[in-house]
């Protein structure tokens, strides 16, 4: 894999199918106005958070159940035409592109919680459902549910792209925390994959090969996930250090010592610039480790006695406590915000994420060496971590209009990646490969790796209906 | 599914298939001294600890390392001769019976520690490497491998049947503890599956697939581990309660409030009287439950405190500490020794394990529905589970000259599995299907998930060589 020098690259390969006027008019008998061809409504659901861009799909259906989805996609498939699920359109990978054209079919009216078995600490949820929504509408039960991708993305969306957050170096990600699916396979059949049982080794993993599977293998149309009850005690607190470095050191020693750490999520000097101006705050414009520790109080207190401890070691300065639950919401918000704090810093500017991971003890030389390279560039970004995962971002901001940045920030992604991968690590740690990372993915899995989920995809869905074009080409 | 009446419902499917003597010969020259087809060796690994019998393999070859696995199945994928990986033949549910016949590839001699990365709490082992061996060489970092079932068995076999064992409840299962694979394809080639980051959200989840797949879609020949730091503290404690519904409903509260116990294992009355006899305990014969407490001095006791509150509010007994390190490992190899306790009970006997896995709500409800059935029919039996989990273990002690008491045990394993999927159970937490599940994973699954199955089977397999005749029928 050399590294891109033109633009023609870093553009997605578009191949549109032909959609008939057959299935077209089929859709619009079946689905009345739950189904449209409007442009606007088309455009809307053709494009996400990416800076990639594509011809919209040729029409959306607008699910209200997981028959509608079966339906949509039994009449797609007798025409050969791709089917995209959409949910908030939060990707960062051009998930939702119709780059082979096709249907988008829209799964945000399919918004309902199935059930709460708060006992069990498991909830059923149908895919448009949000995370927030899901936390609001548990909240009387005394449990929530960890994972919290910055956007408000939809449960469905997340499971697709095997997303985490900020929460994950403590609770997991979706990866460990959905139990079971609905889904609709490529012949519109339905299949239940898990049960609601914590643990299983009955048959393949089917839960977990469609957790990730970003739409290739079929559509998410119900999701069993596991709650956990609300910590008794929440503590959150920032502090800034002298460098990057200091600041990943102690996040290194935190993890190597089994502090169970809620939260550790690392914003660098130009982030915590950012995130004052968006969100009015008055941070110290340092790098800055935001933390948060759960368990009874008297736990809460030992892990951050523990963890000050560390922070001053390495030249931390004493923590500044968020006490009450307000404090705590105005800083998670603003650290859920910074996206947006960033795209605002450089109007008309878009984005493009970075999202390695590493192994723990590899972070310091990854990001400090990504660091000065995107130092040296002159291109404005910001650089968040949840760094207790060895997962960390840049966020390259670039001028649509001056092809060169964006051939600067692949470039600068393109060393990111092949030392994350040298590391021992991936190109990926929640955002999934969608559109972006297709030659990355070769480089990481391996020729024979590939081959195998092309192969598994061919054998599921024969008539390459399913999202295609996305994690790696056929 | 109607229940078993008859003993034929109950004899695996033997179809053995031809191994043709050109492939024995070219087996012979490949691998010489490692390679036997003496009827000893043979038996010794077409058995293992599940009641089933079928003839022994055609031959088998002691791999020396991945490219003897390699050159092994490219040889039998020549002639279309199944291959069935070998560990320690601590199978409960037939893994590795020849039932259609074959080569058997021992990995036993295959039992390096590759690599060991304390600093980023992972290690790399070849799949003979056993978990007490493992624990052993790692001792001197500082971490350890909390996965534990019964026997010292393979982490390759553990990884193949996605094994848990006591610690699960806490640490979870080879489904969230293992990072990455090496895998021998059904071609013979070679493949990695993920990384060591901790997590990612890079293109299908093969690792998952392979964990769990019972050596039908290839054989491992690496496994990457998560480690976990030593706890600063452990305090483990045995109490008796009145009833089993007593204890369980302890474990309910344990488990709905979130205290994380680290182990919390349940023992019948009549499994305590044989741990007594075989270990030399002086247990009160009564139902118990034998836990453990991880975390900092300071954490052991608040949640001992939290538990020990439980255990009064329904009638437990005081708990009796295990203090030393001697005295907990006693306590533990008397819990992993209770299978073989149980077949010294009654001498000649076989036991047909059950392995169920239910919410934790319903615990109670399948649990003493299902003692009062084992009761009522007279069969000797013994009783633990991993309660935490919602896991359990009837133990049916069955005379194999008394074809009638397999039908009762079988009868009763039938109505145990029944009830425990209508309370949205799995009829397997830890052990695999095997031979012994496969009607009882049609129910629970159901028809279009096991054609998912298997249709992935057909594309990775297309031979059908790797351990067939396991999960599912062809």
């Amino acid at each position: 894999m050399n590294a891109p020098t033109e633009l023609s690259h870093l553009v997605p390969e578009i191949r549109p199918r032909e959609v008939p006027e057959v299935l077209l008019r089929a859709l619009q008998d079946r689905f009345g106005g739950n189904f449209s061809t409007a442009l606007a409504v088309r455009e809307q659901h053709g494009r996400d958070e990416s800076s990639f861009e594509a011809p919209p799909p040729a029409a959306v259906v607008f699910a209200q159940d997981t028959q509608d989805v079966s339906d949509a996609v039994r009449l797609a498939a007798q025409y050969e035409v791709p089917v995209i699920a959409f949910g908030v359109g939060s990707s960062l990978e051009g998930h939702v592109l119709a780059v082979q054209g096709g249907i988008s079919i829209d799964v945000n009216r399919m918004n309902k919680i199935l059930s709460i078995d708060a006992q069990d600490l498991t909830v059923t949820v149908q895919p448009g459902v949000t995370r927030k929504q899901l936390n609001e509408e548990i909240k009387h039960t005394g449990l929530f549910f960890p994972i919290d991708p910055g956007a408000d993305a939809s449960i469905g969306g997340m499971a697709a792209t095997r997303a985490s957050g900020t929460n994950a170096v403590r609770y997991g990600t979706m990866r460990e925390n959905v139990l079971g699916l609905q889904v609709v396979t490529a012949s519109g059949d339905l299949i239940r994959t898990g049960t609601r049982a914590r643990k299983s080794s009955a048959g393949y993993d089917l839960t977990r090969l469609f957790v990730g599977s970003e739409g290739t293998l079929g559509v998410i149309t119900e999701v069993t996930l596991r709650l956990y009850p609300l910590p008794e005690a929440i503590a959150a607190a920032v502090c800034s250090f002298p460098s990057i470095e200091a600041a990943v050191r102690t996040v290194i020693e935190i993890i190597q010592l089994g502090v169970p750490i809620a939260r550790v999520e690392l914003l660098d000097k130009h982030t915590v610039r950012m995130v004052n101006a968006h969100s009015r705050l008055n941070l110290r414009e340092e790098p800055m480790l935001l933390m948060e520790f759960h368990g009874s109080p008297a736990g809460v207190k030992e892990q951050s006695e523990q963890v000050q401890q560390l922070v001053a070691d390495h030249g931390g300065n004493a923590f500044e406590w968020a006490t009450t639950p307000e404090e705590r919401t105005r800083f998670w918000a603003a650290r859920h915000n910074v996206y947006f704090a960033a795209i605002q810093s450089r109007p008309g500017c878009r984005s493009i994420s970075t999202d390695t991971c590493v192994p723990i003890s590899r972070l310091a030389d990854c990001l400090l060496d990504s660091v000065k390279e995107a130092d040296d560039s002159q291109l404005p970004y910001f650089l968040v971590g949840h760094v207790g995962d060895g997962n960390f971002h840049f966020g390259y901001l670039l001028d649509p209009d001056k092809p060169q940045e964006r051939v600067t920030a692949e470039q600068l992604n393109h060393k990111l990646v092949n030392r994350a991968l040298s590391m021992g690590g991936t190109c990926s740690g929640e955002h999934g490969v969608g559109l972006h990372k297709m030659d990355f993915l070769v480089t990481e899995a391996g020729a024979g790796a590939i081959d195998m989920m092309r192969t598994i995809k061919r054998a599921l869905d024969p008539k390459n209906i399913m999202n295609p074009g996305k994690i790696f080409r056929m």
